[in-house]
């Protein structure tokens, strides 16, 4: 198994195609001052949270409201064989949103209404632009919570096509295991629906779980539902801090190898602890630590978290820190998610190149340990969080842009990484997806057989390939 | 939404293809006697549980012993167009087995090698013909076990072909969520890989769910990956008698919603009972029951109990009688898996008409009790079962095979519990797949446009239409 070399990362292949103006026409036409072709909209629709170099914006913003709006853009669009990249929020890692083909982007987030909350069924079906903190206010009131949570306030629409998961993923899953059903606008702008309210089926194929994590290459999300849980009894979240990476990562293998139902743990370096201290004016040890969350009934989260204490301990885990108010556990866990923005502060107009290998568990330290130490060596600027309980951890290598150097050492990083993990029956992508940036990654991680297959499907259900096209595997 | 007429699920469409004799020559060249063209062996490979009235039998099976027998045996077919039905156990429920357009059946049940124990990963690596009790017999040294239990012995490639779960689907979810990666033999007979060991990923399209629950027609399973779980520190089952169907499923409902994390919720009712008693030699007192288990600590097992008993005697339920010996608890679940076998030896020589609706827990009152009623007034004997916990039930009708008018009354019933499941938006079925029995149920649910993108996809991948035709949908 070769790994791919590591310049292959460094900027998308650009192919941009004509995007005729009878088309814009026609968009403007059918969509009013709903379709933009303002440069700055243009612009902002054209990039993510990737490190990529920018390229040129898509032609025309289209702002949907409905499902029938998407499948009419999709329509005019396939009538000019012209590319549609979907768009949420912006909050991709990956390069999903970058118009490599050119074409329109298709902006969904006004298309943010919670349809129906079945608190009795434990579901909740909304539309693609509702942001997961928005679902959890939705359903406040009725005792439910979607546990879903990638860090950033994602749409429900991205963090489908991406199979996001986040801190919660070890106790309740991924979108993988939470998408019930889904309505798609098709390549050919028709309206299907995939799956139904019902916890499981052996109805056909699995279209839902095909269109999570095709990434908008298959179709437009324009409705998903998702299961809901009962909010915990109890809910309790602690830190501890350890005297290495790699005490906290044996602590969490066996957390995880003795079953122990934790709901959340989460690895940050002491690099991020630095940066989330200066960044949050908080005063968290300076070492590596776990943040911890436990649910259940009272006894069962005491059960858990004197468990946990005992392994900890038996690693030179520190004194647990408690927090057991909603406030306190708001503070910890806002900490953890600035992570992201606390690093990009520290150094300036930098931008992050992220990791995002996962590994069966018990290869965590082999994985991880070994990247810890050639990033230090690299002299590259870093920090590290991960998910660790599923075998899933960042690395975010902070480069300057305008310094190839930097972004070359970056990816030579990354690609050790991945090679590594590749190596130990482990995935370049646990949550990311693979977008612009990890395409030779899946052809050495899967194969050309399964790459193969999965342009196949796509050539199929998209023959014009116009949606999304560049993204994931090249045609 | 209009369900389809119930005549079109009474027989089979055969429209065989001609087996070439130089396929049969050129197979038994590859395989000697491991290519059988016996009438007795085809005929066993013609035929699974399902009540459809015989069809011809494949021209041949062949007993493949490794990945690449499979690969050899679907080229030759492939060469000469001929359908290939890959055959496990033979425990489908749903014509899946039957070769309605002929062909050669490929026999995995000696590819049952336990490839790899990852204990450390709580992941396991199997031959597709290994069964579910093998798996759990290969595990048992490690404290591990694999949770799905569809009742019979079926294979972990037949399980993974029909998206199968069982009773301990409620807390540890169906093939669906504990499938990490498969290897598969195309249509093209070329080997390809889909998933990792690893517990999440965001690689690319979800090959792994389109594979599971695609019932052979895109490819034959030569490798499972499966999820392993801790044993329990706990496991306590118990059995409550109530006094009505309804009050053991508004139970089961309340039991679902409180979050309850019920390891195990199964309705048995009188009918079904007063057989099991019959055949086992069981004194359960003749009253709809539920068969509980629970998982955990043991407090966490008391918690839980507790919980369900006072649930349990708000609706009328009676004493819990407790089994909490390994013994006691494989004499209450064996009579619940003998259930199916009980209720054929009532009525000797009769087939039983399965049903498998699968509706949003709220709406399981709704739907299960209307078809108790309409049931009850056909005359026709039947047994009920059910993974309530899931939303999820079977009537079993049974029928005399030679009387018409029976399998005409009994598939009026299914249909008319179908339109009821998918009015209350739930599925034709929960886990047994769609093979024969359901493809007009299938459209009525998922609508053309969702089957159109499933036959896209066959049509793709199977140009040849050579990989289980005539199942899922007609092409």
């Amino acid at each position: 198994m070769n790994a791919p070399t590591p310049s292959a990362h460094l900027a998308p292949a650009i192919l941009s195609r004509e995007v005729p103006q009878a088309l814009i026409d026609a968009l403007k036409a059918r969509f009013n001052e709903r379709c933009s072709t303002a440069l700055v909209v243009r612009e902002q629709h054209g990039r993510d949270e990737s490190a990529f170099a920018p390229v040129p914006p898509p032609s025309a913003v289209v702002f949907a409201e409905s499902t029938q709006d998407v499948a009419d853009a999709v329509k005019l669009a396939s009538q000019y064989s012209v590319p549609v990249i979907p768009f949420g929020i912006g909050s991709s890692l990956e390069g999903h949103l970058l118009a490599v083909q050119g074409g329109i982007s298709i902006d969904v987030s006004r298309m943010n209404q919670v349809l129906s909350i079945n608190a009795e069924d434990l579901t909740v079906t909304v539309q693609p632009g509702v942001t997961r903190k928005q679902v959890n206010e939705a359903v406040k009131s009725t005792g439910l919570f979607f546990p879903i949570d990638p860090g950033a306030d994602a749409t429900l629409g991205g963090m489908s096509a991406t199979r996001a998961s986040g801190t919660n993923a070890v106790r309740y899953g991924t979108m993988r295991e939470n998408v019930l059903a889904l309505q798609v606008v098709t390549a050919q702008g028709d309206i299907i629906r995939t799956g139904t309210r019902a916890k499981k089926s052996s109805a056909g194929y699995d279209l839902t779980r095909l269109m999570v994590g095709s990434e908008g290459t298959l179709g437009v999300i324009t409705e998903v539902t998702v299961k809901l849980y009962p909010l915990p009894e109890a809910i309790s979240a602690a830190i501890c801090s350890f005297p290495s990476i790699e005490a906290s990562v044996r602590t969490t293998i066996q957390i995880i190898q003795m079953g122990i139902p934790i709901a959340r743990v989460e690895l940050i370096d002491s690099n991020t602890v630095r940066m989330v201290n200066a960044y949050a004016k908080l005063g968290l040890k300076e070492a590596p630590l776990l943040l911890m969350e436990f649910h259940g009934s009272p006894a069962s989260v005491k059960e858990q978290a004197e468990l946990v204490q005992e392994i900890a301990s038996e690693f030179g885990g520190m004194e647990f820190e408690w927090a057991t108010t909603p406030e306190e556990r708001t503070r910890l866990w806002t900490a953890r998610h600035n992570a992201y923005f606390a690093a990009i502060q520290s150094k300036p107009g930098c931008r992050a190149i992220s990791t995002d290998t996962c590994v069966p568990i018990s290869r965590l330290a082999d994985c991880l340990l070994d990247s810890v130490v050639e990033a230090d060596a690299s002299g590259i600027p870093y920090f590290l969080v991960g998910h660790v309980g599923d075998g899933n951890f960042h690395f975010g290598y902070l480069i300057d842009p305008d310094k190839p150097e930097e972004r070359e050492t970056a990816e030579q990083l990354n690609h050790a990484l991945v090679a590594r993990a590749l190596r130990l029956e482990g995935t370049c992508t646990g949550e990311h997806g693979i977008g612009l940036h990890k395409m030779d990654f899946l052809l050495t991680e899967t194969g050309e057989g399964a790459v193969d297959m999965m342009r196949t499907i796509k050539r199929a259900l998209d023959p014009k390939n116009i949606m999304n096209p560049g993204k994931i595997f090249t045609l």
